[in-house]
């Protein structure tokens, strides 16, 4: 048992869809977030900044003594896989439980993959999925527009031009008669209904944040690691540019204010 | 006189506009850039967090020995003004340039301004058209999809999601019948097109990349700091990340393969 947070950071706001699903799943533990506002995107960056990057996220996040870490972004589990060997406490990405996910849904062994380009490049999914049954036909796609469309506040299904986007992006994977997507990137589920408006009712859509959350709670209790606390966690936020920015777009993919929670630091330090 | 190179940075690629511009009115004269592609873009961050990056690309380029700082970027020349004053060379901005230019465009006295969200809400290109006039009637928009658009290709007058995302940034300009735009941020000379194929060809767009280099070439000859050569200066081309992601990308808005010419520093040690 231990009442010591749980860690989850990503490259800025998206991490959030994750955070969201933990304190569903795990209401008594503590979380710290740390969201890198000052250095997103991630998803268009070079391998080596990628793991530049996470490497100090991961450290921040320790400096807090946090019991486990989640890298809950789809580029930096994608491309830094070496940190689950470097640190000192378990950590998952989010690209393990999604695939594991989308094995389970599919029924026509058809999967499509959408994330940022970097995730998609590095094949993640792909390798992860065909390693639980090399049977399965996977088709991938980067969507580069979606994470500063959502950003930007475009996510309504009945916007057009969120529509013409997903419709564009998306046109292979229907051409290809996918029945299950995996929404590689945690900012995706903000526009999910959209895209199940463009792809149709009969597509399962793969949230990578609900997935993670549901796989790190899996972990947290196999290895004995909850909280005893009988009262609701605290979630602290900690981001790398001004807590106003952050706390304004926080509550889109949260549905509630935390501005009071929100604290800058200075990420290059660690 | 002085041999010594030009300096032009921007937070990314859209300074490069200025870079074609400047081979054109000074040929003879050697250009170091400085894209910050690790830390792209600067847009929608804050004040201060675009202040000590802006410091940290003038402090690399001093370090080459240059004889001019250009800072080919609408949200650095809109937010970190004080550097004029702590640069010890002739320095300039895209702003003052572009807004002299609108202002003698301008016919019925109506001048749009469109650029990132920092540099609309800092109102620079505003305070500068009224320095000059205060009775010209200046009304400002943020269009923070443009520079995705353009960093992923969607260029084309011919796309339907381009002219739509125009239509919707632009619909204010349009409505207030203004007859002049700035395209206050670098990128935005790159869809000049479809803006003006939106727009209409009775308006008039001020390319602030063009306009900062017929202005910065006043400066230099004005302070006699041409260069005495008569043979074709060269330019080199600086990133802070990996230099693949950077060649491919500067075709777009040069015409030509810098490939060999590109090195990678690291920024956070200026």
């Amino acid at each position: 048992m231990s009442d010591n947070p749980i860690g989850v950071f990503d490259s800025g706001l998206g991490g959030l869809t994750a955070v969201k699903e933990l304190t569903k799943v795990l209401p008594n533990e503590d979380i710290i977030y740390f969201g890198d506002t000052s250095r997103v995107p991630y998803g268009n960056r070079s391998k080596e900044t990628i793991k530049r990057y996470a490497m100090q996220d991961a450290y921040f996040l320790l400096s807090k003594n946090v019991k486990m870490i989640i890298a809950a972004c789809g580029t930096v589990s994608s491309v830094a896989v070496e940190l689950d060997e470097e640190l000192p406490v378990p950590f998952t990405g989010v690209v393990k439980p999604t695939a594991l996910a989308a094995v389970k849904a599919t029924k026509n062994g058809r999967i499509g993959v959408i994330g940022t380009t970097a995730t998609i490049n590095s094949n993640s999914y792909q390798k992860e999925i065909q390693k639980q049954n090399k049977d399965l036909y996977v088709i991938s796609q980067d969507c580069p527009l979606f994470v500063p469309l959502v950003e930007n506040g475009f996510i309504s299904k009945d916007d057009e031009i969120v529509r013409l986007i997903i419709e564009r992006y998306l046109k292979k994977l229907k051409d290809e008669k996918v029945d299950t997507i995996i929404l590689g990137c945690t900012h995706y589920p903000i526009i999910k209904n959209a895209i199940s408006y463009v792809m149709g009712d009969n597509i399962t859509l793969i949230d990578s944040g609900k997935e993670t959350a549901c796989f790190s709670a899996e972990i947290i209790k196999g290895l004995g690691l909850q909280t005893e606390k009988s009262t609701k966690g605290n979630c602290h936020f900690y981001v790398s540019d001004t807590t106003e920015g952050f706390s304004k777009n926080a509550e889109l993919f949260l549905g509630t204010n935390v501005s009071h929670n929100v604290d800058r630091i200075d990420i290059e330090k660690y």
